[in-house]
């Protein structure tokens, strides 16, 4: 039957994951229509399906940076290229992946311009000027913004040219202060990440080698996707008096003396999209947490073309009762296209709940829901349909969470040589936990022979390793070592 | 006293409206912590309360752009520059005013790349791909960014080299419904700008010689400043098919023929804070509609120290009661401070509802309310408070929508001639209503001899102009012409 073989046609248009899983990204996120290559090298276009995932993660985030004492503002984006010499170490990381202006308004600039790569140079100049006493102190800024890094090699939201990204700025009396806020930031990130991506990450500390340009120390968040490899899903850093004294954010303390601020900085990005697509997708597309899905419920009317008119009338009404709930619904009442087409359309397009009605059940009183995790279809009756798609919301929110812990929990082995990891890591994906001497040679050694690098020290691991995986003599910490995107 | 050699150094910080416009709008955008300079020609940083305008602004515009069909997406902020050259007119009238990206990733750039300074080119080029069939109109897109433009003369959130705006960018069948797209997106403007700003508009057509860049028609929001000068507070443009034929959007119609598609652009920016802000304030500082004020009420306790705690334990309640019924409230319960230097403080930040509170009127269970627009003070019962906040709430956005609208009027002249308009200007500020006969020349003479540009053709004129302010001829038109920001 034609129906039969356009269903079919369409599901095996996205190559298998088990194929080649960055086939598998990139087929599912165009078909999918939530990003496009633009013409411009390492750039995309985030089109509103894309956008409409980044817009409620925004909007979550933000309500705990301002539930948590931050405000936002807006920074330029050019930077002056002498900025960026202030801090030695800030200059080396970035200074290969800035884009420069250097031409405008028809003059050649006498100072070339980056393109921020990130801020902390233009804030550590601003906060210079603002802060002058410890009444001042702290300053909580955040700002959700654009920025660039001529990357190599790209991968659409996980590594794009420019992205979108929130980057905080604070500036504290003392140490103690700003190491707070540095894990205030990070726990605010992990809660956020696993609520409302459904992502289960491991919350730890980065070791010198892989620590932001500037910072003291740096702590992230990582996340496993489906191939195993691991993706950094939040920083939070603690920037000493590093940034302070390059531009000078000098304030009176209590007793009268001039010294320098403690500053932190934390973000988050786009790849964020990315993350969770490649954590939670499957062979027939994505998976969308409900909390960030742009479309949470499709409703799909069904039914002869005799009935239509009546069918499409009580789907209306359906349609504006959960719309009124805050259910963000859609309907798809086409008639020139079959309902096992569009259940395969919207599966792809990874909207958590499907409503089916049609005349029978509009007889009996009640509607389908088929979740996105599969499953039996429920009957559910229509006067109580509000509650109970908010009730399969839910469940497979915390389904898909689970579920991601649970491969995540299969693809997580601890080691105890290199032997051992280079063998496991051949037939099992995933993160390998091992004892690290500390030494950036013996980092350097897993890499060459695994591929892997060192994820982070985990606040928590679930055991300790004794020795070095490389060197074999005593460790210092149990590090999370991954292939990583 | 001290204290009142204080209160009155801080009032006379500011320079009067009337000695220097100019300068009064750069001292209080500055002492209120909108906004500060920054180290980048022609670019402002946006302080955490400008940031919080344009925040409450992007909210509930956003709202409206969803109501009616649109949803946002994000397209590159880096443009090749030959997509410029596609559109004749589009790149004469952008071309000065770009900056280009030339080197990155430590390389220099085969092809220029310009940071946007609109994204009709991008659209275009993107839309060109995904618009295939009459199915897949229309488009509504709408994008929020920084853009740039080199300017000249530059002026804090009125004109910047880089601020933020939102710019919508739709494709349709035809002339008609890409027309109707045009107003309906002006008179989403006119009255957010009215609603919610308090800011009067004349709504009209741009004379060709003021028409964006490519456009075959635009239209216009013009609002008036205290110093009599006009702000163009958004912009509408129907772009026909130019747009469609530079970067070919072609799509299939209902009768199966290729057709051009009809696109248009609108686009609001940061200048809106500059607007209210010029339209509203007086020489105590700012005065900040409620809808959009970062604080809409100031909480003050008072009383003598010995009472402080009683006050303050009230006063925490009085607080959260106004939070949780969501009003944005803060309070300032420092002790080192003068109340009647807090009072001058936040009528400078324009913050619309002052209530005072001490030990007295917590006994008779009463608080007072100050109005920022002036007048008495209102006692109000602490048991309905929350009621009477929000009535003075909207009472003062009400009484600045009328205040705002008398000012216009008493400054809107109707003239007949160059002399009377040269007359009338150097004595009255203001917009003068004028015949046109449509020539450029005649225009040209105006600017010349006053000024004035045409800032656009009402489409409600409040009379009809027979014969042309410059040359006498016939009129074609009733043109509002102004000096404009």
């Amino acid at each position: 039957m034609a129906s039969d073989k356009q269903d079919k046609q369409f599901v095996t248009e996205i190559t298998p994951q088990s194929e080649d899983f960055s086939r598998w990204y990139i087929d599912v996120i165009k078909k999918a229509e939530l990003m496009d290559y633009a013409p411009v090298r390492g750039c995309i276009v985030f089109r509103p399906d894309g956008y409409a995932i980044w817009e409620h993660i925004q909007q979550e985030m933000d309500r705990r940076f301002k539930e948590t004492g931050h405000r936002n503002a807006y920074f330029p984006m050019l930077i002056p290229e002498s900025f960026f010499q202030k801090e030695k170490e800030h200059i080396e990381g970035f200074n290969p992946e800035l884009p420069f202006v250097t031409e405008a308004g028809g003059d050649i600039l006498e100072e070339r311009l980056a393109v921020r790569p990130t801020s902390e140079t233009m804030f550590g100049h601003m906060y210079s000027k603002w802060i002058k006493s410890y009444r001042d102190l702290p300053v909580l800024i955040n700002q959700w913004a654009n920025v660039m890094r001529w990357e190599k090699r790209t991968m659409p939201f996980l590594r794009t040219s420019e992205f979108l990204w929130q980057e905080g700025h604070t500036a504290h009396e003392d140490e103690k202060d700003a190491r707070e806020e540095t894990m205030r930031m990070l726990e605010l990130y992990r809660d956020f990440v696993e609520d409302f991506l459904a992502l289960p990450v491991i919350m730890g500390q980065k070791t010198p080698s892989e620590k932001f340009a500037g910072a003291v120390d740096t702590f992230s968040i990582e996340a496993m996707m489906k191939d195993g490899k691991a993706v950094q899903a939040g920083t939070s850093h603690y920037m000493g008096t590093n940034f302070a004294k390059a531009f000078e954010i000098q304030y009176l303390n209590r007793d009268n003396e001039l010294e320098f601020t403690h500053t932190t900085s934390w973000g988050t990005s786009t790849r964020l999209i990315g993350s969770l697509i490649m954590a939670h997708g499957d062979d027939r597309g994505l998976v969308i947490p409900p909390k960030v899905a742009p479309t949470q419920v499709i409703l799909i009317p069904i039914g002869p073309p005799k009935m239509r008119d009546m069918v499409i009338e009580r789907a209306d009404a359906l349609f504006a009762e959960l719309k009124a709930a805050g259910i963000r619904v859609a309907m798809d009442d086409r008639a020139d296209v079959r309902p096992g087409w569009k259940f395969n359309e919207y599966e792809m397009r990874g909207v958590p709940v499907r409503i089916e009605i049609g005349p029978r059940d509009i007889e009996n009183g009640v509607c389908l829901l088929a979740s996105r995790l599969g499953g039996d279809k429920l009957t559910v009756q229509l006067d109580n349909v509000v509650a109970d798609v908010k009730q399969l919301l839910d469940d497979v929110q915390t389904g898909m969470f689970k579920r991601a812990l649970e491969f995540r929990d299969e693809h997580f082995h601890a080691v105890d040589n290199l032997d051992q990891m280079r063998a496991q890591m051949e037939e099992k994906r995933g993160f390998f936990l091992a004892g690290w001497c500390g030494s950036e040679a013996c980092e350097d050694t897993v890499r060459a022979e695994t591929g892997a690098t060192s994820r982070n020290i985990p606040f928590d691991p679930q055991e300790r390793k004794n020795t070095c995986v490389a060197c074999g003599e005593a460790s210092k910490h149990t590090v999370v070592f991954a292939k990583a995107y």
